[in-house]
């Protein structure tokens, strides 16, 4: 008997599973006696001990019998079927195939091992140190105090009760701690929407430009997707389709990426317009805590008289995007549908993390860090921009800018066919761009870039456009 | 003007409310002048103060506009439209119809409103206060170290090697960290699989009996799901259709409900079967750690040549069920598209409790909590099948109970109309009992309770079945 060793584990491990493979591919037969502990030990320059406890493993799994005086055989059983050798591709899903098809992303955070030093990548959070602390603090009591229990598939009560509080008081949305619906952020929110509205063929508009991830969810769903454009105003209502459209996804507090926000004006035609045709809305509200504003202008959710409103928040942005929390302001009709998709999906999220939030928001503390974070972002914004003016003004022009924690950087001159080794060049002297076309169905007429700032300092953000106005130079 | 107020949040903000929907309701005209803030004051009974807030309001909402001496007018809006007093039935996907067929179910724990004192509810776990006081501390320190960017689909790294190291010690399978998708559960993981391999109409086999939820999930899906016996050795292999059958769930380690554990040749025979007729098998091991056995049969995985099997497991049973962690390992041809479902369902789970969990893994708290819950988990046991056995003995039959957190209990004489009264009176003392054959898709012939013991204390479980002797004395 030749056993090859995988050096994985300890060695008993070892010797047993690479026995293991000789009785399942049928080369030694049910019944047949396994060379003695000595021998083995021997051929394989191990200790006896070591052969002894691998038979023992197998006996305990009865793929061998030890006998007393009679050493061990290997037992009954028959060989199982290595059958993989045969390369053949593998048949999955529709959705599988659809989702095989869709180009790769890369998530801020997730491209750890060359990030470039002053990185403009979106979705980079603001860090703020006390945050942690006294999120670690809320964690640990929460750890005690949640239960061990299963989680409601709705979510934790005291925290869907402190949201429904602070969207009362923050966003004039009137609900009820059993209207919210607990998620797993935006991605999950749009995964149990698309499971109750959509089948496979139905009409969905997006917003043009839009984020990709939605996009491509909706996509290996098997939804029909069409886009239609915004402008200066949001999105272009009058364009929408007149019939009925299952789902229309809007950003209308911040559009994604383009920075606009929908007027009032607009805001009341797309209400109307869901009325009419029985369309359903998805508002993702996604960083809207983050405006300049005083008061931003009123969520769809909070002007819809038809309840055609799905209204989405998340913790992401106004937190952290380890905490994949979010929720769902579910309309009457669906609320339902919505909690039992969520039940199957995968249960309930945790009850932990949704209690140590609901303290939060509870204590004050979350309504603190968002008016310091908005603080903290007006000054890297205002930063960012004054040196893009200064340094770049007359190579650049800057889209709205008065919210969030982005805007885009439109080139003035630059060719779309010379934008990849710009990006090239901004990287060998460590500045991290990234382009604004993919998340355009119908590409800009310029090239332009999507710029997060929340994740440099001040006095790094002049340096990275020091270091975009040398690229400049060169052009 | 007549404003009903709602009581909801502040008084600005109800006056405020109550004008929005008058305008939006086209009640007030556009361009039209609101009453004086002293008029309305008087009208409402409320201070001039709250009717100047919801005025400023009005006008940062872009609703109303000021204008310096001539008072507060409607702005250039149009209505919305309020339409949803037409009832009708809201439309959905075919899945929310599938899911609205499916009866409803009480996990352990949603119920809290009125458990009884000796509840004998599955998957109650089994409450170790020291427990949470670790885990607490590795939660915390986690909240510090595991950054606030998005997480990897795939699972938090340390934690993946966590897993993959801990199945290569405890249950001999040999898998790599890049093989092991972290996912929110075992619920979790079947949405994730049923999305890359079942397309609706798509053949699935379950045991009977089975796990509801399981089943409710793949009904919702769309599969078109058979289930095959089980007798005391496990699934019966030679009934299983002689076609590829797209996926077999099956619970080798420890039948739920039933508690039989798999014969290797049932295994190796069912491993056949997958290679022959190309079908993947769902491998749920959701208890396996609470064996009695020195060590358990090898699981199907690490029998497995021709990479049919995806293992799932979960640390709902281990740790306890409000975590929601679990995990795939997933075959080398299916780890790409399950990758892929995992970030559009949700783009990873929370990274905090991933890093608790690897943490408590490496420390080797967690086979430490392991070895103590399994040696209580007998303590119960035992104390709970010797009760049965001497009081109510010779009314009841029990079934395999040498693993995990249940066993099933068997009326001798109870006949199934009985079945309703018996568990309602032994409400009525405190005892709380649950019938079995829900779990079976062909009803057994005789009536039957799922008892779970893992919530309960030694004395309480021999108190709970002096209460259960006393409803059988009463029959």
């Amino acid at each position: 008997m030749l056993l090859a060793l995988d050096k994985r584990g300890s060695l008993y491990d070892q010797i047993a599973r690479a026995i293991r493979v000789e009785i399942l591919e049928g080369r030694i037969a049910a019944g047949s006696k396994l060379p003695s502990t000595r021998t083995l030990a021997i051929a394989l320059g191990v200790s006896r001990k070591s052969v002894l406890q691998a038979y023992d493993l197998l006996c305990a799994e009865e793929l061998a019998i030890a006998r007393e005086g009679s050493g061990t055989r290997v037992g009954k059983v028959g060989s199982s079927t290595r059958i993989s050798t045969r390369t053949r591709m593998v048949p999955t899903s529709l959705y599988a195939l659809r989702a095989r098809s869709l180009p790769s992303i890369t998530l801020a955070g997730a491209h750890i091992s060359c990030r470039p030093i002053y990185d403009l990548h979106y979705g980079e959070p603001l860090v703020d140190p006390a945050l942690f602390h006294s999120w670690r603090r809320k964690l640990a009591a929460a750890a005690l105090r949640a239960g061990p229990t299963y989680p409601l598939a709705g979510g934790y009560l005291p925290l869907r009760r402190a949201i429904a509080e602070y969207l009362g008081r923050r966003r004039g949305i009137v609900c009820d701690a059993a209207d919210i619906l607990v998620v797993g952020g935006t991605q999950q929110a749009l995964t149990l929407i698309e499971r109750v509205l959509l089948n496979p063929g139905d009409d969905v508009v997006v917003e043009d430009p839009h984020y990709q991830l939605t996009l491509h969810s909706l996509l290996a769903h098997g939804a029909r997707v069409t886009s239609v454009r915004t402008d200066a105003e949001g999105l272009v209502v009058q364009e929408l389709p007149r019939r009925e459209t299952r789902l229309l996804l809007v950003t209308p507090s911040h559009q994604f990426p383009s920075g606009v926000a929908m007027t009032l004006t607009r805001r009341l035609e797309l209400l109307r317009w869901a009325a009419r045709t029985g369309s359903w809305i998805f508002e993702d509200d996604y960083d809207t805590e983050f405006h300049s504003r005083a008061r931003p202008l009123p969520a769809l959710r909070s002007l819809d008289l038809a309840d055609r409103v799905l209204y989405v928040g998340t913790f992401s942005k106004s937190l952290f995007p380890s905490l994949r929390l979010g929720f769902i302001v579910c309309p009457k009709s669906l609320r339902d549908d919505l909690y039992r998709a969520k039940l199957l999906d995968d249960i309930g999220s945790a009850t932990m993390e949704q209690a140590a939030l609901g303290a939060f928001i509870q204590s004050g503390m979350f309504e603190k860090h968002l008016r310091k974070s908005a603080k903290e972002l007006v000054n890297r914004r205002r930063a960012i921009v004054a040196a893009l003016q200064r340094l770049a003004g007359s190579h650049v022009e800057i889209g709205p800018h008065d919210a969030g924690m982005h805007f885009i950087v439109w080139f003035r001159h630059l060719a779309f066919d010379r934008l990849d080794a710009f990006i090239e060049r901004a990287r060998s002297l460590g500045l991290g761009l990234y382009p604004v076309h993919p998340y355009y169905r119908t590409r800009p007429t310029r090239p332009g870039l999507l710029v997060g700032y929340a994740g440099l300092s001040v006095s790094q953000l002049r340096t990275a456009v020091e270091l975009f106005a040398r690229c400049l130079e060169s052009e």
